[in-house]
Parts: C-alpha cells; structure tokens; sequence
C-alpha cells in the first residue's frame, strides 16, 4: 500500500489531567473523529499547565505531523495559557481577533452582563489565526494553520470537531473489524502471529480480558483495503477453527 | 519550596487508545498512585504498537523524569513488542528471565496446561531486569533500573502498582482542596489571578462546567505546604465572599 497516510497528533494541557483528578475524553473523541475524516492519531501528548513545557511540545509535534491538535487551557482565567504559549512556539505575537471580540460582545449582551477584561481573554489569538466557531459557547476555538486550540471540556471540544468536520484533507478511511474466540490469547498467539504476517497490508491487535470468569480476547484487524481487511478476517476464522476454536463474528 | 520535586513520565502504548476504540484508565490511576508516593506524572505519551516510535518515545523520556512507567504491550502476541523496544532504547539484548519462567511454569501447570514458546515470551526482558510480581497474573511487570514496564490491562497494571508502593523515593505528598461556586468562571477571573500571585507555594485551577442548567465552577489549590495551602484557601473564600459568591466548602 503506497496510499498516503495523513496523521495528527495531539497534545492535552491540563493538570487536572495528569493529577488523575480528572478522567480525559477528548483523546478517545478526537480519535474517533479523525478517523471518519481519514487521519490517523498518531500520537497523544499530556503536558503541564506550564508555558514552557507547552512551547516545548508544540515545537517537537508541529512538524511530525500533518495536524496537530491542543485541547484545554482556552478559557478566561490564570491558568489557561494555551494560546500565549502557542504563539510563543509559532514565534508570532498575540492580537484580539475582531470577530472572536464581536461573538464574545454579542454573547454577553444576549446574557445581560459585560465583556470584562478576563473574558476578552477568550479574544485573544496567535497572529494570523482563524476562528473555529461553534454551537457550545461563545467562546470559538483557534486555527492557526494546520494547529488547531480546542476547547477541554468534552462538550465544547466535540462542537468545534463538528464544525471542522469535512473541512481537513485525509486520507482512505480506516476500516476494522473485530473477531473473538475464548480461551487464553497465548493459545491464539502463533496463528496470529503467523496470519498478521501473510496479511501485510491489515495488522491484527490481539486484546485479552476476562469474561463471565473466562479468559477471552478480541481481535482488531485495520485496514484502509476493504478487499485485503475481508481476506484476513477470513483467513483468521479459518485459522481459529483449525485451531478448535469457534470465532465469535462480532467480537466478545 | 526548595524542596526537591520528584517526577515520572509515562508512556502509553496501544494501538486500541490511538484508534478510540479503548478509553484509557491507566494515566489517571497512575497519577493517583503516583501522588501517594509523593510523585509527580509530569507527562504522557500515547503512542502505536510501533518498534521505532516505541524505541524513540523511551530515549526521549528516559532522563527527562526520575522516573519512567510504560503500560500495555508485554503480553504473548506478536502486537507485544514492549520488551524489544525497550531493550533496544537502553541498549541491552533481551534474555529469558529465569525467575520469570519459573513463574509461567507454576502458572500453567496449576491449570493444567503447558507453557508455550508464545507463553515463554512473557518470561523475556531486558537483561539487568528484576520482576515486578503481582497477584493478578503469571506474567509479571518488569523493572529495568527506573524504568518500570506494567501491563496494558487496568486490573493487571494496578497489581503492580500495588507491588511497588512504597518502594520508590519520593518528596512531600501534594495536598490538594477543592472550592466550588456558582456563575461563569470569567467572572472571578481577576480574584484567582491576584490570589494565585499571593500565594506562590500554591497553584490554583479553574475548572468550568454546566450544572443543573447553571454555570458553575471548581477551583482547585494545590501545595505540598499544608500551612500554605490553608491560607490560599481562607484568601480565596475571603475574596470570593467580597465579590458576592458563596464558595462551597468541597466544590460543587
């Protein structure tokens, strides 16, 4: 498969994040999201609230990937800090984008309160950025070329996602498909192994739990070739019944 | 603070978390655990079952923290490439742990079943490597000097974490106090920022979220100074009461 892959990564500011005071939902979201759109996360970052250390991963992901996305750090207080950080690794200064301070006036005056100087924080941008703007808040998110500052609450997060959906050049779709069988995946492993490597164009992850008090696992087999993905899931069934066991078509 | 900061980094690896198809429950359980030991998760990488990216996520981590946790990718199956790629990041070969073998033999012959080359690859590690015994498994977590490599699966992981505790050197717990109050964020943005700045052993996070159809807040203090904590909490609750907010004792 010569197909271009187009990738992402993604890097979550958030303290709350790495003190396990909050659970994230946005990579899994995000994830999901991309691969409808034909891009493949291919790496997730969890940093600090800390300017440097935000400045610092920006720059090592900016060029690895063909998008990058943040998420937290963009609302009006101290501690949200994402977008000086990201014109500081962009190397441009930060200005108040007039449309993101006309929806930020026009959404206070329908709630009968003032911008105050703490909420037109929420106008600030890296130079040059767009306005990704959506349902959730009055508050947009920021494109800044192929960098894209969401929202971290889940909730707004995902209404910026749905107002960039279609609008990112991607590739062929992932597909997948799961199959399960019980038993201990060690009893699987060598037809696995062997069935991932006559079937180079598909990998196959194997993933163990257990079930009613037995061991089981799924299998994932991802492809972007629907014909190449239909040929290993029916190799693989052939394998497992060889084997003895019965393969469970929509996984466990 | 002079006091010494001890930190860990963590490295995820898993095709399943980058593809959304799994939602990850170890980053926060480790944060939590870490926190305990008076350890701080200063960073998070999420990367593929991918020798190379594997290979360089460990080169990159290993002397930026005291610490280094990897989860997921030490099982049986080809997709369980942890243990080469990390042998290849420290430079070591990688050699059958005759302890670890031992295990995997008692393990499977208590049910009855032999051990297997797949079975025999859980028995492989860097070589220097010591165990991490665990009650939840026959294949135990590996500790290369301080680097330790758990399993992929929550419940398997958080044995070994249990195995370790107390093990490690750590510095002072951090403390943390929550304060909740009703109304948008944006209109306590300028309090937290002055209290913030008057209190330098703390930190202060804002976080945001719709409750009962109201906006609401969460401000969390954070110091590994109980004194210090206790006094950025009574200036926070002071400065809340003068711009007529309530605060809620444990957050809303």
């Amino acid at each position: 498969m010569s197909e271009r892959i187009w990738t992402a990564g993604l890097i979550v500011i958030g303290d709350e994040i790495l003190s396990g005071r909050t659970q994230d939902r946005n990579i899994a979201a995000l994830a999901i999201w991309l691969e409808r759109e034909g891009i493949r996360l291919a790496e997730v970052r969890i940093v600090p609230d800390d300017r440097a250390r935000i400045v610092q991963a920006v720059r090592a992901c900016q060029d690895a990937f063909d998008y990058l996305f943040t998420t937290g750090g963009i609302g009006p207080t101290h501690d949200d800090i994402t977008v000086d950080a990201v014109a500081e690794a962009l190397d441009v200064p930060v200005v108040v984008h007039p449309r993101a301070k006309e929806m930020l006036e026009a959404y206070y005056a329908a709630r009968g309160t003032l911008v105050t100087e703490a909420r037109l924080r929420m106008a600030r941008v890296p130079q040059g950025a767009e306005l990704i703007e959506n349902r959730a808040s009055g508050a947009p998110g920021i494109r800044c070329g192929n960098l894209f500052l969401l929202a971290g609450i889940p909730a707004v997060a995902a209404q910026m996602l749905e107002a960039l959906a279609g609008t990112l050049e991607g590739g062929a779709r992932m597909r997948s498909q799961t199959i399960g069988c019980w038993g201990a995946e060690s009893e699987v492993a060598d037809l696995l192994a062997a069935c991932a490597n006559d079937h180079p164009a598909c990998t196959i992850g194997s993933y163990p739990f257990l079930k009613d008090g037995r061991g089981a696992a799924n299998f994932v087999l991802r492809s972007t070739d629907e014909a190449a993905l239909a040929a290993c899931r029916a190799d693989l069934e052939a394998r497992l019944r060889e084997a003895g066991k019965e393969p469970e078509a929509a996984g466990l």
